[in-house]
């Protein structure tokens, strides 16, 4: 049973969009978004790969990076912590100075929450924001021809982890980039903003599973199929990809939670939308392939099999 | 370490009142309340104490009655579980149709959620709901000479908690009546809102942890003492005390997840609220003591110290 199997199957329970935000009406002219995400210790993190603050920073941000994907500014989150009796204070108060230092970056508020005793370090994290209702993004709304982009170069989260764990010899400045887009990610608040604003981006989400999974979401909730034409690749990713003697572009797209975002923009408006956005964020928004009908996802014209996390796969 | 002092050590991080939810202000007119509960298997709950059906209400319940408790109408819900992978697609689902049967009946829809792997079954809630500024109860505005009252007898799911783990032969009856409270408690949806609207009802809270260690928070929060006189006991409270030879007030006094309301209602008035409540609800709003200058608790005259559930301490 695979994660999106089982999403399928509690869906009758549940009203929701398929994304992994959710939209409500708080009154007429408003709406709000929240979205949650747990992380548990040995499964999403390990203290030996990465400090306890890191941990908090990471599930706050992956929290955040839920509503940047809606195009929603983030307002306020609840913290509900599980860890076992014997943790040490100290440590129950670095994990919430990395939620509440990442919570500061995107200029929120944790307003409260709740502590349990658990087994493993557990971290479920709520998120609620705010968006005008036209600006609100989808990841269903995609078109066939529309192009798909991503915010960022990729991998730089996967080459981060595998230098945490098994170390790498790809020079200090990129290991350092390369640890601190796994350890400190930064949600893409102003670039989901931006980009929520945009008529012609027609669907969006964060990349939290690697592009090959997510790509396969946005195409699956859409009705369309997706043609990856090219990776744009993170230096530090690219480095230890060929260190490894492995594909650059096939390590970036198995690579999750880099928290770029992934847009479907009308073909004909790509151009402008791109240059808009290195205008404003002196970087690139970098096409990656596009929609069109049918279902699936291909790489450079072969079938891919998502090759991203899966928490209950295999 | 007791739990309260872990959550006064992490306040600097958060911008929380104390209350179990939090208020914010989505529009001018508009507030809206939310909260988050995380239930642990082995702590919280077990399977041999009652099906996953019930682990998933009773996850529901808890969140639902912080909202409750503010006033508030529930309006939504977010749900991250944690579980093993050889879990059982069944278990799931069976959590999933206990959460969404209280959702039903406390009229909120389950909007999105989370699923990740985890040693213990781990079930992380956050709901949203409404209120009216006005409307909107804290526990912290209590006054000295207030009477405290709760919304309904207490000690049934405490009783019920016993008769699941040990059995009794307390009679058919009542054995049901405190399996079904423990099992399948029902929150306080139309009281709390009811009691929210009452300009003379000062604080509210849930009773969660049990009376002794609640009204304790309360009184805290308000800067006053807390006077308890009497405790309205659950007739299946009562038998199951009365057959261990234990003071049935004292039972109920420490017994958790009641879910029933207890406020402070200003003295003059108290008389008129509960004749009102009493005719909307054809059950009691039941006095228990009074709040006065001081600190502490005290029941029948001598100081009470907490009986209630503590996750941390001992």
């Amino acid at each position: 049973m695979t994660e999106d199997e089982l999403v399928e199957a509690i869906r009758p329970f549940t009203r929701g969009s398929g994304d992994d935000a959710a939209l409500w009406q708080p009154s007429r002219s408003h709406r709000s978004v929240i979205s949650t995400d747990m992380l548990v210790e040995g499964v999403d993190f390990t203290r030996n790969l990465m400090p306890l603050e890191d941990a908090g920073w990471r599930a706050m941000a992956a929290n955040v990076s839920d509503l940047c994907a809606m195009g929603a500014r983030p307002v306020l989150a609840t913290v509900a912590l599980g860890f076992p009796k014997e943790i040490a204070r100290e440590d129950v108060l670095a994990l919430y100075r990395g939620l509440a230092e990442c919570a500061a970056a995107a200029k929120l508020d944790i307003v409260g929450g709740d502590l349990s005793c658990a087994r493993d370090l557990t971290i479920a994290v709520a998120v609620v924001g705010e968006v005008r209702p036209s600006d609100a993004k989808l990841r269903s709304e995609g078109r066939p021809g529309d192009v798909l982009a991503v915010t960022g170069p990729l991998g730089a989260a996967r080459a981060g982890l595998g230098i945490a764990r098994d170390g790498a010899a790809i020079g200090e400045d990129l290991e350092l980039e390369a640890l601190r887009a796994f350890r400190r990610p930064r949600p893409r608040v102003a670039e989901g903003r931006f980009l929520g604003a945009s008529r012609n981006v027609t669907a969006m989400m964060d990349l939290s599973d690697g592009l090959s999974t997510d790509a396969a979401r946005l195409a699956l909730a859409s009705g369309c199929a997706a043609d990856i034409e090219s990776v744009p690749v993170a230096p530090a990713a690219r480095a230890l990809a060929e260190r490894r003697k492995e594909d650059p572009q096939r390590f970036a797209l198995a690579g999750g939670e880099d928290f770029e975002l992934l847009v479907a923009v009308r073909p004909r408006a790509f151009a402008h939308v791109a240059t808009r956005y290195a205008a404003r964020f002196k970087r690139d928004l970098q096409r990656v392939g596009t929609l069109r009908t049918g279902s699936g996802v291909s790489f450079n014209g072969a079938r891919l099999d998502r090759s991203g996390w899966d928490h209950f796969a295999g």
